[in-house]
């Protein structure tokens, strides 16, 4: 595959995932067999650690390449990947930058099937090592061989036990969870991968790119997203270099039920330029991505640490029919936090319907509150009997989405799991907790019970989940090809007068060869035309400059509005001339567009911009003088990629029932 | 001292911390001798866990008393609290709710200093309990002893070794921070407490407050801010009982260069109406709250997370002299997420200048980035030679406020752990490190570096730390005394209509009295006073409907702008009556202002409100059709409390040097 920057950025109809492609991954990200080119026999160095990591837990062969030992780490080894009996599925490469190429040759001609080149030193360093990373895409291109790196930290595949990274990690978990990220940056990625073991998240995959010369961070996403233990798939990268594509997981992603994270770096105006210094990439207008993942349904944390408690529960598999959070608590305090947090992450926290709040009174102690948040007063340590049919209640409300219980013990007692256990099981909705997050975490996991130290990112775990699943498919509803209009509109555009931008005169002959009603207009050459012209029209009238030198025309003095008689008429055109040759020396006056006035109305702006990614992006939003200001505008990419009828709430079974409890994390295969 | 419920919510001139207040809170929060009534054998028991706690490592007296044991946990009991030799600093009541007021009359009786009451059963939970609550206030009262609680959870003093708590603890750390925390909910508290230690950022106090019959967090708080150890001061309630006071401690706290942090809950509507369905409390409109803790100088965390990680920076005790921060990464994608934090956090990411840059590309390998990001790349590795002098070349630049450290490796190596120890001695200005914190975190804190796991979050620190730093004390310009001013207007008022508001005429009439320019105008009963008028004031002018029932004039048809001349007057006049009086068939209409239109210029707003806690406050900004969605408009709490000259950016010296090292956790006594 070449290199992705050359790919053009459609956004056009959906490209599909592409089996070959991703059977090629395979060979990359999960294979049977690796050969570590450049093995050292101490686990510590760069050539020595995925060797160490493999034998931890790999069932597949380790084929260690040294040309100066026969037994590495206790494993045989070969001097070239030749020798191999067969060509393993992955070669890892771990020599210097300058021999690189030749081996890759080698492993190419040999049948290798993929490459991960740990070696740095390629384009990210001197002019030289930018020749020989080009010169290793041909042999990957030439011998059909997948390329991952160079200058790549290696990858985490903990479901097959393929760690191939060197770089330094914990103690591998026994379990795994089902969250797969992707990252550009290895040290970004297995950086949170340790973050999120001190908090007690599993995560299964963290697949590296590096330089990206041939797989980049939207080929690991596409390949995560397929694979059945994978639950929440995660990206970071501060560009998007296959935008399209990027979409097509979005929407399989959506098939599957599995929600899509997305850390996109770059989007101030510091972190563009930093992109731009680091990797020559132009990160994209921040309110065009925005835009458009909020369109396709991709989640966008902001931080390492929205990554990790969205995912806490996200990887549940619990789903809210809406945004209405029900609050148990023991201490009011903290329950009117939570209320607050619920709120600014768009939920509402609604006071429970009369007869849920009559049950709930009978259980609760005198002075605890049925309304929402329902506190259970310290009294749950004395009973806590009521605590189960409390939170049974509270599930059971009709108006309630999503559960949070705020206060658990510090010891996993008995009386309170078996209340969250019993809770678990007669509910679907998605549920969360504060506590003291160390004892419970394991404890709760296995019931689909988020807990978190911070209240306030419980809510906001809640709120991206709610998100999540309010997204539905936009609708689109595409104008019928037209022939004649684009035709019409065309010959406009071919007479144009070839300034920056379109005179009035023109943009207004486009917009009505497509039938978009304008108030009626007619360009006059002098005051004379300019009579004629209103005659025509009737009072009242806006006259307007035509320039190709004025595109700010209000600025320059080129505008009048409400010009209601003759003498007005003549008033305003003598004065537009005056003032517009007053604006710049130079200035070119073609006529003034003598235009009806509109009624008053709401003023609305519809607008629309060529994005570096995304194709063409429409705005529509509160027009008038204030636009800037008020910035009431939403953004779209046109044409909207989906274009059937709207697909039912839930388009997809998911591939367990709905409210069933998930399986939680999984041992890891021996 | 009263219910504090009762004082009145003044605004006025400051109070003064009172010394005899903070004294006969010391007995309380760091006593000398603590018996324990209601004692328990038990070390898990609520009458046993502050004795087993105290027995770790408190220096003082620990005296139980028991009507049942003779020893408790193998320190001799008495069985009743007069029974003790002396009277203890502070007597802990662990008995059932019924008993409390009698032993508290013995307590005070006997001489005993201050109370922690952890029963619950009073205000919080029957009428019967609440007035055992007011008998306790009146025992207190008339005894001179501080009461804390009832339903409180207790203490923890590190540095005293006097953790009072009945709550379940983690093994106490060998080390105490310098962060002083107080909490009204004693489950937020102690969670936090739990959640700082699991991230290894030491907490020294936890002081909770429960019922708050006397003690409250603002007690606690102006506490915590005269204790040497304290450098952090930390604050959670939903109700801010004692406005006046708490601006007290954000003034010593400023006065002793001590961030304050508070944690207002209650900020959304959702919060407001759960808060005062907890303790019947008005929580305060949020953006008065938002603007006054601005003018105070206290810091507004939004969550748990927020207060670790800001306080991790802030405990430091590094200043920031601006917003500028300059990033050192070895990994680019990184260094570009970080610039994007720092602009969301409003900081700034400048250039370096070109004198920077040049030392820089010398010390960086080619393709390594001298801007800022300065991207080492990840050659760091092979020659972590030049780590030292980029960080010592970025955090002399002039340009340069705040250095940013990202990428460190996974073990605390040595070359790199020296390069930043010479960086902390090298310079005065704040440090923070993206990093797997574990590893570095108790390295790095001695030296004033605050290690993330999440470089957001980092970035997020320097915000708040920028925005101490920033701060200074507001200037006031209060108007002299004039009491002619003032009678004119108190007599305009005694006569006013009576109406909910003042008429149009009226409010003028005050504004006039205190020499505020206005566009001139007078009333009309009729058309010919109206043409009278007009004659005085000459055109153009408006015209505005007088009533005591018409509030908001313009929808209901009452006003018209730009009168030019006696024809358009007559016209306005007519067609201001008919519109009013069809808006409202019994409108009385006591005729019509009549004002000189303004100058076109700039409509701004101004406009006051008293809040319940925070007394008059004034709003100033942007005016016109659009105040409400512009919402350009900031709030000052008026009079300023501090009105003399503005004072230098630093105004005290730091108890130690600006610059120097901070001592880094304290071993706590033994």
């Amino acid at each position: 595959m070449a290199q992705t920057s050359d790919r053009p950025a459609s956004a056009g109809p959906a490209h599909q995932l592409d089996g070959d492609d991703l059977a090629s991954l395979d060979a990359l990200f999960a294979p049977r067999s690796v050969a570590v080119i450049g093995a050292s026999d101490d686990p510590k160095r760069i050539g020595g650690r995925p060797i160490a990591y493999l034998k931890e837990r790999f069932q597949g062969r380790i084929l260690p390449v040294s040309q100066s030992r026969a037994v590495v780490q206790g494993l045989p080894a070969v001097p070239q990947v030749t020798d191999l009996e067969a060509p393993p599925d992955l070669a890892i490469i771990a020599v210097p930058a300058r021999d690189v190429v030749g081996i890759a040759r080698e492993c190419a001609d040999f049948g290798v099937r993929s490459l991960l080149v740990f070696t740095s030193g390629f384009a990210e360093a001197s002019s030289e090592g930018a020749r020989w990373q080009r010169d290793l895409v041909a042999v990957g291109q030439a011998g059909g061989m997948r390329i991952c790196g160079p200058n790549c930290i290696g990858q985490i595949n903990l479901p097959d036990g393929a760690v191939t990274t060197f770089g330094s990690l914990p103690d591998l978990p026994a379990v795994h969870g089902s969250i797969g990220l992707a990252s550009q940056s290895g040290a970004y990625g297995l950086t949170l991968f340790k973050f999120a073991r001190t908090v007690d998240l599993p995560i299964a995959h963290v697949l590296s790119t590096g330089n990206e010369c041939d797989v980049d961070v939207t080929d690991a996403l596409a390949w995560l997203v397929q694979r059945p233990e994978v639950d929440v798939l995660v990206g970071f990268a501060e560009a998007i270099r296959e935008p399209a594509r990027l979409l097509d997981v979005a929407r399989r992603a959506r098939e599957l039920d599995k929600p899509f994270l997305f850390l996109k770096a770059g989007t101030s105006v510091a972190g563009a330029r930093a992109a731009l210094s680091h990797t020559g990439s132009v990160v994209g207008a921040d309110d065009v991505i925005d835009a458009v993942f909020r369109q396709h349904g991709i989640l966008r944390p902001r931080s390492s640490t929205d990554i990790i408690t969205w995912s806490r529960l996200l990887m549940a598999r619990r789903r809210a029919r809406g945004p209405r959070v029900g609050i148990v608590t023991t201490s009011g305090g903290v329950g009117v936090l939570m209320s607050d947090a619920a709120e600014a992450a768009g939920l509402e926290t609604p006071p429970l319907p009369a007869k849920d709040q009559e049950s709930l009174a009978a259980l609760l102690p005198p002075f605890g509150s049925p309304v929402n948040p329902v506190d259970c007063t310290g009294q749950v340590v004395n009973n806590p009997g009521f605590f189960a049919g409390v939170l049974r209640t509270v599930a059971a409300s009709a108006d309630i989405d999503v559960v949070a219980v705020a206060g658990l013990p510090d010891t996993v007692e008995a009386g309170r799991l078996s209340a969250l256990t019993e809770l678990a099981a007669a509910t679907g909705k998605p549920l969360v907790a504060w506590a003291h997050s160390r004892p419970w975490v394991s404890a709760l996991a296995p019931l689909g019970i988020a807990v978190y130290d911070d209240p306030v990112a419980a809510m906001r775990a809640a709120g991206a989940l709610v998100r999540y699943s309010a997204w539905q498919p936009p609708v689109a509803h595409i104008c019928e090809e037209n022939g004649e209009r684009t035709r019409l509109a065309r010959a406009v555009l071919q007479q144009a007068s070839g300034g920056a931008a379109l005179l009035d005169s023109e943009a207004t002959a486009v917009l009505a060869a497509y039938g978009i009603p304008l108030a009626p207009a007619m360009t006059a050459a002098d005051l004379g035309a300019a009579r004629e012209a209103a005659r025509g029209l009737g009072f009242p009238l806006a006259l307007k400059v035509v320039s190709p030198d004025v595109l700010h025309k209000s600025d320059a003095g080129g505008v009048r509005l409400g010009i209601r008689d003759e003498a007005g008429l003549a008033t305003a055109y003598e004065s537009i001339l005056t003032e517009v040759k007053a604006s710049r020396s130079d200035v070119r006056i073609l006529g003034v567009l003598v235009q009806k006035m509109a009624a008053p109305g709401l003023e609305l702006v519809c607008g629309m911009k060529r994005d570096a990614q995304f194709g063409p992006i429409v705005a529509v939003g509160l027009g008038g003088v204030l636009v800037e200001i008020l910035r009431e505008t939403v953004l779209r990419q046109a044409p909207h990629l989906v274009s059937q009828a709207p697909r039912p709430r839930r388009a997809q079974p998911l591939q367990r029932p709905w409210g069933q409890l998930p399986s939680g994390p999984r041992p890891v295969p021996r």
